[in-house]
């Protein structure tokens, strides 16, 4: 009972504690009162939050792999506070553990950071003879042509990712074909899986459709693909790997595996 | 001045809340006290953060694919708070998104959850008679067969995983050849990639090596599988064309893809 009554008095106090350090004073990592926040506060605020920036279009900015970036995971920033109870983490080493991690001393939560899929395809127009690639109006490397490409989402295939994204990117309505390619990107804690795909109607630039994440769209002759414009090595490795493999059937494609390192070294398995 | 008071004066009091409510009473969500937690009360109360499972073991714990278990991601969990800052999350469809995250509205970080990528291999002697399997300590399906197998980490490689686990798990060093399966399991939000691999030397069960995620390991022949004590399908599947491709040069061979939906039908695609 007196542990209740602690917690309402607390309740109360915060609310002039809390309008003052959310303006004045810096929040103090040690003092959260999340009840306040989402609830009695919340109306007294009316915070918007403003997120302009999609899932998909984040890992296309991500598809950088420029080697002189330092060694980041999804969010491009550490994790300093437990997801599952909110207390501050800590680096160490888990029992029975070999390396690092962020831990809750809490909860005891670790929090993992793997590296991420990311889904893309070469798409090609019926007779294989042109090759789809999208315009990047995002940053890294705005302005640049890649392939249509995003993250793997909770519920969904690599291949349904990868029509998903041409779809989005695009406005093209494909069929995924065979796998053709596993980059892994070690530096960007990154997999990509790049599948062999097929428009399946004609598809011209007029087609395209405004979206946050490209500039334009269109469909290159093998012989036409801006080689110098490309957003990043692994657009080039697998066009130059897909228009190598045009004659293979889907049922004998071997995928091309690479790996570029986290020095930037890139090698082929 | 008076924020630090306050802060000052929660410290104190929260002495006995503390070891009160870890004991007796549910801990509040809307109240913590982290500074305490972490700082001045870490040497009183002398907590010692035991966790005796590694990221592998839970890997491998994950691979379990039953049709009945809800959609989850790595840690069974939802994200309740912000890593970046620890304000609580709510749930919301990000401006430009199509689909529902867990946001911060403090810091506007969206919170991603994407699939995890294990890494397995099928090793197999030198003259691939055998196979090596090892035999689960853990839960799901502890004490049944699998392939050595576990999470992708940040900064290696796939096939670098792959023979990672395989030493830690069965102690045996493996030659890591190609992609053999790339298989997605929707509910368990994973995409297991299962290469071919051969044991360096040879190897007996008298060079396995206890530890946290197995009990024991071995070599089979490929008519001795015992099918009916595998962990789980994907295991299964990876060895029936493991054996259906042992003609099939490492340079010609086709991975098999599979994906078990969330609803727990499979299919090969």
């Amino acid at each position: 009972m007196q542990v209740s009554c602690f917690v309402l008095r607390l309740t109360f106090l915060s609310v002039p504690l809390h309008s003052v350090h959310r303006r004045f004073v810096p929040v103090p990592a040690s003092l959260r009162l999340e009840r306040l926040d989402s609830g009695r506060l919340r109306s007294r605020r009316t915070r918007v939050c403003v997120l302009a920036t999609t899932h998909s279009s984040r890992a296309a900015s991500r598809m950088d792999d420029s080697a002189s970036a330092p060694a980041r995971t999804d969010n491009a920033r550490p994790q300093r506070f437990c997801t599952r109870c909110g207390a501050q983490l800590t680096i160490q080493t888990p029992i029975g553990d070999y390396r690092e991690r962020a831990v809750c001393e809490r909860c005891a939560l670790v929090h993992y950071e793997n590296p991420k899929v990311i889904s893309a395809c070469v798409a090609t127009s019926r007779d294989r003879r042109k090759v789809l690639l999208c315009r990047r109006a995002l940053r890294p490397a705005s302005g640049r042509w890649t392939l249509p490409a995003g993250y793997l989402e909770i519920g969904e295939t690599s291949r349904d990712a990868a029509r998903r994204e041409a779809l989005e990117e695009t406005n093209a309505a494909v069929l995924v074909g065979p796998l053709l390619a596993v980059y892994e990107l070690l530096q960007a804690a990154q997999i990509q899986l790049v599948y062999r795909a097929t428009l399946e109607r004609d598809w011209t630039p007029a087609d395209y459709r405004q979206n946050a994440e490209t500039l334009e769209a269109r469909l290159y002759g093998w012989d036409e693909i801006p080689w110098d414009m490309l957003a990043f090595p692994t657009v080039a490795w697998a066009l130059r790997y897909a228009r190598s493999t045009l004659h293979v059937p889907d049922s004998t494609l071997v995928p091309e595996i690479r790996v570029k390192s986290a020095s930037g070294e890139q090698f082929i398995v």
